[in-house]
């Protein structure tokens, strides 16, 4: 879907109102990847993923993400963020798989520190922030609702972080991720077998906050926004950060190390075949 | 309610028997705002907080609990303690706004190493520790709470820690201790959004075992305690040591910087306006 | 049950068939306390402790675990393990107390870090591990239980570490591996408690994943197998290896440690007399 595209859907215009599209057109010049509509009455910035066909994360897309919470980060009207999609079949789809079979090292390292930086910037994040999971959210989408503070699922789709079912492994900041929201077992059972969550499978254990209709995901985020921001911003932020710190802190001591350890893996041949089969397939259910 | 309105109390005086009154009376001379009553057959002590209007907690009702549990520990016939309030709508309201509001520095840093000593001496209890929350409990009326070993709760009130309402931050160790008791996810929600749960509520996540009637509390905390101490006191207190020592630790290492750290946010003058906005809120309401 | 015996069951026959039972038969030349399947077609590894009455855990029947699992961990057509008890009563009643009453220090030395090999090698290992826990499954057995990917217990059997019952400590690295399982609130109630639990308790705080009917556990456990042998091996063990690993290395760190940390322990005058106390009332009971 087009920003042209996106602007004719109606209730998403009297959703936003006509000074918010304004705000829309100004933020999204540099990537229409990323849209990004800040109220500023609220100070909630609903931020959509918008790479058709699936949200899959390459390298521009997570550099477009970064931007956006950069800009987000220095604009002191917006306290809070929710994140969504704007197809309402898939959430995000993960990374990019194409970046990852036979790939230039060079490429292959930046994709990689560009996702950590995604990573920190929105585990991090000094707002209040709710995925509103509209759609499938396998690994890397999975890795981003994770992230937020609060996550409200649609009904009917899927969510997990299922990398060893493609002959991957999550590294271990996803791990920890899952883990904060679902605790070490349920995140150890999730990961080694590469759970794909039905969204009552995920209620169940916690993975999702709520489960709702597709008519009614961003109204309920927004609604659940508002409990987050009648908190004073400072004493959120600091309580927030006195709990994700370590985590972040332990990806920022092991960086170079992360990386080096994603590019070796990944270029591996057995690895490497893996991926070419796996894309082999996609192309043949692609065709049927 | 003093202690001569105590002992007047019908259903205490049968409950305590007239030995046990006399161990209340000669433990208590030192403070009438931490009644004690020390059972010589059990070997149980049932400390009520008794610093009316609600067990605020400030220096020297904190000094005074300290005083006790020192005593306590000091005494090879208290196997096990039953900590609750002698006022039957508030457990404990937690700390003394006065202590933070316009303070002296020398007594606010007195006061928060008061407050630490408190939180590790009875965090880390070779006693046998339940909670019986006779009240609402916020703030540090909950941090004393998640110290004990289990907490059984009256119905129709609520408990957590409400800090981040007030604008003000729970210390990294009022954290761990909720941490411990119903896991990482709920801390974060509940620390972030300062959530004040009803019994029910702190019931589901686990942060209370049992919620009863306030008639049967005190006994069903009794019959608890029955069960702690069939173990032999010094596998317990090995087990128990084992798992608390290192959120003891912890703050062991970074005492002083905590205190600075507390310190130099309470005079901060945005918090400072934010604690007079409070306590003029406050002043309001007991007008009317 | 002698390995005769075991044999002339016809279940086990039909289950086994005749080439398993020869492997079998090989495998287990060295022992007849571990009795090993390994299905050459699945990759999966049936093992039964057979060291009546009960599988208690003494030196010789650890070193034989630890060499099974050493053989198995060396065989490349071994991808799963399934471990459970020849006896239908009894998964494994734990440690042989008789290591510990009037110990030689040399042997009991001996027995603990056999013990600690058969932790580290079982928590640890690469192989996909189910437990099917068909019996009683008291402190060590309990342990072993936890040491595995998942857990598939027959109803109305009782699990737990309940060394506090007999004035002994479960060391940190059990009560790592039942964290692990049930988290910190869970683990901390039931190892300061020596909380025995049904079959039924164990399953609501997710100490078992299953609970099932003595006929079909085996079968049960096969089922469950298939699905995490979907997922190829390198991934499923990088991703378990991550998660594992760091309770792994804080055993290998305090080795010696914890070893004289037990010796010192158990020799003490007091805790000989409380294992003496046990040990008669065992022959009492016995005799009646």
């Amino acid at each position: 879907m087009s920003l042209k595209q996106l602007f004719r859907q109606p209730m998403l215009r009297a959703m936003l109102g006509r000074q918010h599209i304004q705000a829309l057109r100004s933020m999204t010049t540099q990537s229409d990847k990323v849209l990004v509509d800040l109220d500023p009455k609220t100070g909630v910035a609903v931020v959509q993923m918008n790479r058709p066909p699936v949200n899959s994360l390459n390298l521009e897309f997570l550099s477009d993400i970064n931007n956006t919470l950069d800009k987000l980060h220095n604009d002191k009207s917006c306290r809070g963020l929710i994140l969504t999609s704007s197809n309402n079949k898939v959430f995000c789809a993960g990374l990019d798989i194409m970046e990852m079979y036979q790939p230039q090292t060079d490429r292959l390292t930046e994709f990689w520190k560009t996702l950590q930086n995604v990573w920190m910037n929105l585990y991090g994040s000094r707002l209040a922030t709710i995925a509103a999971i509209n759609g499938h959210s396998p690994a890397g989408g999975c890795l981003l609702a994770t992230c937020c503070d609060y996550r409200i699922m649609v009904q009917n789709f899927t969510i997990g972080l299922n990398e060893t079912q493609l002959g991957i492994i999550p590294p271990f900041w996803f791990v920890d991720s899952m883990e904060g929201v679902v605790g070490y077992r349920q995140t150890e059972l999730a990961c080694q077998k590469g759970l794909m969550m039905t969204t009552d499978q995920a209620s169940k254990i916690g993975l999702v906050d709520e489960v709702v209709t597709p008519e009614v995901v961003l109204q309920k985020a927004q609604n659940e926004m508002v409990s987050w921001l009648k908190i004073p911003d400072y004493a959120r932020q600091l309580t927030k950060s006195q709990m994700k710190m370590p985590n972040i802190n332990k990806l920022r001591a092991r960086r170079d190390e992360d990386v080096q350890h994603f590019v070796n893996f990944i270029t591996k041949d057995s690895v490497q075949q893996a991926l070419g089969f796996y894309i082999e397939n996609l192309k043949k259910k692609a065709k049927k």
